[in-house]
């Protein structure tokens, strides 16, 4: 993401509606007629060399993942998804056999959480592989978790393990739909939103103002696929791709998560202050500043 | 688009539900609670070098045409547009000038259809400029007009000259919403599509089971760029993104449009029937059948 594009857009957006439509969360949420079955609407794209390798990955896997980074966003937002409309870009030299296989790859995890495929286009072209996916999901007003609800005091926390997705995660990774779901019912649990470009960069889009964060090394969970490296804390902090959840809970309230699929991966990792930085204490005591500025994929 | 695919998808998202959602037709029909707030989305892609030239069109002009196509649709359905996505896949050599041109060639057509962008999702890659929108809108129960509504002995009509859209049209066009909600509120418009792969191949998307259609070479309205030529009503029939509104009419209805903008425009070029083909009369009286195959952009 360009932040000066964002910005930019984000005032173009205003201008156009006085509306707040929740630009810059992780899905858009519609004014609606009723409180009660409020719509939200997210959309991403994946493509080929940027987001996944057809050189390495099947057409099935492919599909999974254009659905599931889209389902992710509806996840961090505590809503059920609905319905979804996908736009293929198919190389030319792709036999029909292949987008088939993408396409059931797309079908199967659409099945899994009751996503209905209403649409979609279908074009060839001699560029990359693109697979462009806008999904549509339900929640209740009070039940909606937006970024900006986080709160001074509140503990941070991680839905499991950070760091080296590249190496599989994140292309066969389970949307955390129902974890979604069962934090959105909770009136404590503050803010959420999904890890997609990195620990420390999704935290940052997490804190207004002059709120600041306070993470401990010890406690962030690390994927068995980097847990022994040297620069382990580093991926978990800055690589991209999670797709876990990170959410910001009341300090007084116990997280009990007993009727979830993972309950033990679910790991407080720090505490939001009025710092305006973000900051690690690291195993051996010290603290250091971290950059938001991160990595880009 | 390819048929046999789309024989194929139509298949596999029919397992996936029970309701019809409008598989086929211009957009998809989400179920609703209540009959007077349908919801209607469609999703479009345009790519550098299939649908715009990027070393001929500007970058407003691109972003016009990203919208527009998903405007027709809405409008091909008689329905209201609302809110859009927009997903934007850029060259890695594009300077955000570029970017920002392109969007607010989006945002001027958005204003002009009041169509409030609502979200988005941003990329860079080495291939080609790629913008994806996806588009909802309301409607109705009683007043959306599907492909499958024509009948027998309706009256075809067509909203506007076609051929030869190639020559500028197709980037510069505007959807004819307008024309699409007065065709709306009209019991005898049975059925509307808009033109983009060709008037034969958009009207044969018009008949189901042994429905086919007689059109009059004389009546059908030919693009200034093309009408002097010799291969003039071959474009006419068979060029695609004319992006006119396709509908068909009771036979004993007289269309009254005073109310639109561009009354004038519009033409009775034929007549359903129950052949099963699409037939034309020459301008020598002779009768052709035509090749519903087309030609594909």
């Amino acid at each position: 993401m360009e932040s000066e594009f964002i910005d930019w857009l984000n005032t173009q957006l205003s201008q156009q509606s006085a509306e707040d439509c929740g630009i810059g969360d992780d899905c858009a949420v519609l004014p609606a007629a009723s409180a009660t079955a409020i719509q939200v609407i997210s959309t991403d794209s994946i493509v080929d060399q940027v987001h996944f390798d057809t050189r390495i990955h099947t057409p099935a896997e492919i599909g999974h993942k254009a659905l599931a980074v889209n389902l992710s966003d509806i996840a961090a937002m505590g809503a059920t998804p609905s319905y979804a409309v996908v736009s293929l870009i198919i190389p030319n030299h792709w036999k029909l056999e292949l987008v088939k296989e993408l396409y059931l790859g797309i079908l199967d995890l659409a099945d899994t959480f009751r996503t209905q495929i209403v649409g979609g286009d279908f074009n060839r072209h001699a560029g990359p592989l693109t697979v462009s996916i806008t999904i549509l999901g339900n929640a209740t007003s009070t039940e909606l978790k937006y970024r900006s609800g986080t709160k001074y005091g509140d503990a941070i926390y991680v839905s499991g393990p950070l760091g080296g997705s590249i190496h599989g995660h994140h292309i066969s990774f389970q949307p955390q739909i129902a974890l979604g779901l069962e934090l959105a019912k909770c009136p404590a649990v503050h803010a959420i939103t999904d890890i997609t470009d990195g620990l420390v960069i999704d935290l940052a889009s997490l804190l207004t103002d002059a709120l600041g964060a306070e993470l401990n090394e010890d406690a962030i969970p690390l994927r068995d696929t980097i847990a022994n490296r040297s620069d382990a804390i580093h991926s978990a902090l800055y690589d991209g791709e999670d797709f876990e959840l990170l959410f910001t809970v009341a300090p007084e309230f116990e997280l009990d998560f007993n009727s979830t699929a993972q309950p033990t991966s679910i790991q407080r990792i720090g505490t939001i202050n009025d710092s305006g930085e973000i900051t690690l204490v690291a195993s051996d005591g010290q603290i250091r500043q971290l950059s938001k500025k991160g990595y880009q994929h």
